[in-house]
């Protein structure tokens, strides 16, 4: 839940004017997003998203998000597109925070994802991949291998009162992930947080992604692992290889996975899950005690590493190329 | 901030079959409303507000708020339209909680009321009282002054902990309040909560009044007390006689206010003063330290109740009839 700056309608009003989409009808700060605050507008010219980014993102990655949406959309993926104003310029000031009208995309994130909505997830990022190879702009993922023992050691022995052990299985893990971690696997630009409420469908079609915040250049097989992680596992912690399938072999159709990649999955698979096990721990242990607002759980991540390391192969997944 | 029930897309999808408003083409969860889950709803038919109610929602109220709208809106009243489903029912259930849809109004609340906004509230506030006068449902005012002891017994001496001294106070106005409470007064429907943020307008015209949840059977010129105490003091704590009179002037047009009214007027503003200092308190005082979402201010309100108490009569707030 997500509105941290309250934005006057004088204020507003004032702020459209160089977009070109006429007079403001109304808007709604929107509970999405946990990093910047969101509102729907509606104007006399349509409905768009105004985004105000906050302190934890760093304007000086703002014309890689947007600049990625536009070189996006322009290849014919289906996300918001930044609208510009009279200077040519997406991002503007709002409340004195950086600020930005992006066009509003229909459809619902699925809550409940099944074979089908996997399947069309495999196929959008295979594309999303593609898509990105030309992109001029670098961003460097912050959360990649060398950002996770500063997050472990943030969290430190206070990990245990989550866990009894869990500090000392965070340090294990990362000595065997940071030695074994593979390099030299296909490069690219990654959405790097491709969860289900990133993901919009209209009925069991996929009608667009969202959400670039945290895209970066990176792994592309890592990306395929983050969503592996996040859309293939049941409430209950049991691994759906049945989902699995639908989505790598859709990616795979697309983009065919070297056998180098292959051979990497199941290592890119517990660099990702110990990943969001870290920043959902660091997040848990900041939230005072009392508060209304609950994090996500870390140890649904946790449970989600101990499986991967039980895999020996590519085959535990549901599907070989 | 308010969504405090997720709802899925298949429950969603199922939810609105029988309301006839089309598909759903996307929801979104918005951060209004303290009491109940709000979604914005846009569908292949129009747009949509979802409500959940939760627990502070007293359900057997549903059918006085619901049948309101649609009273008013019969009578011309811009205001949000409870959408019927098959079987002529406003009210459904969903995710285990009674929920309705309404009609979307465009129009955004003026964080900054002008001269101009009162006079358009004073006008649309005496509209509301004469078309709720035939309205043939009842509901008691739970938050009127019989109500209001419960609650200074509810915080205690705690008060005293928001500003030293505020727990004698309290009871010493109590006691006055109790006693010198005018009855008698003209009553119908009250709105009980007409806020900035629940009058909508578009550029400087009233474009609908909207949130019932408080409405009730009261005397009507308390409701136009707490119009006052909401519209008419500026951010430094000074009362605005200007506004005042537009707001008083406007209404007075609309529906003459008789002598014992205006008589009145002082002592109903610091009823409505001492109410809203009540509820903020007892909510204030309920929210744990270090929590992230931070409760209104009352000591705003106990600054308006002294402001009221140095006022003998009505020519203070810079109107006459």
């Amino acid at each position: 839940m997500a509105v941290y700056t309250e934005v006057s309608d004088d204020e507003l009003a004032r702020f459209i004017v160089p977009y070109g989409i006429g007079e403001v009808l109304s808007y709604k700060g929107i509970a999405e997003g946990v990093e910047n605050s969101n509102f729907l507008l509606r104007t006399t010219e349509g409905t768009f998203i105004l985004t105000l980014y906050e302190k934890r993102v760093n304007a000086a990655d703002l014309p890689f998000f947007l600049g990625l949406m536009e070189h996006l959309a322009a290849r014919g993926i289906t996300c918001p597109l930044p609208v510009k104003n009279t200077a040519g310029e997406a991002l503007g000031t709002l409340c004195g925070r950086p600020a930005a009208i992006i066009t509003f995309l229909e459809g619902m994130w699925t809550r409940r994802p099944q074979v089908v909505h996997c399947a069309e997830l495999g196929r959008a990022l295979a594309g999303f991949h593609a898509a990105g190879q030309d992109f001029p702009l670098k961003r460097a993922n912050a959360l990649s291998v060398s950002g996770w023992r500063p997050l472990a050691e943030q969290a430190g022995s206070r990990a245990d009162d989550v866990m009894p052990g869990l500090a000392r299985e965070i340090v294990d893990e990362l000595d065997f992930i940071e030695q074994a971690w593979p390099h030299g696997l296909p490069q690219g630009v990654i959405h790097a947080d491709l969860f289900p409420d990133n993901v919009f469908f209209l009925g069991q079609k996929l009608s667009g992604l969202i959400d670039f915040y945290f895209a970066c250049n990176d792994t592309l097989a890592y990306d395929l692992a983050i969503c592996l992680n996040a859309w293939c596992f049941e409430p209950d912690g049991a691994f759906n290889t049945t989902k699995a399938r639908a989505l790598l072999s859709a990616y795979h159709a697309a983009r065919p996975l070297s056998e180098a990649e292959c051979q990497a999955l199941p290592l890119l698979l517990r660099g990702s899950a110990l990943r969001f096990l870290l920043t959902r721990l660091v997040d848990w242990l900041a939230v005072p005690p009392g508060a209304l607002v609950k994090p996500k759980d870390p140890l649904e991540y946790w449970k989600k590493l101990r499986f991967h390391r039980s895999v020996t192969d590519i085959s535990a997944y549901g599907w070989t190329p």
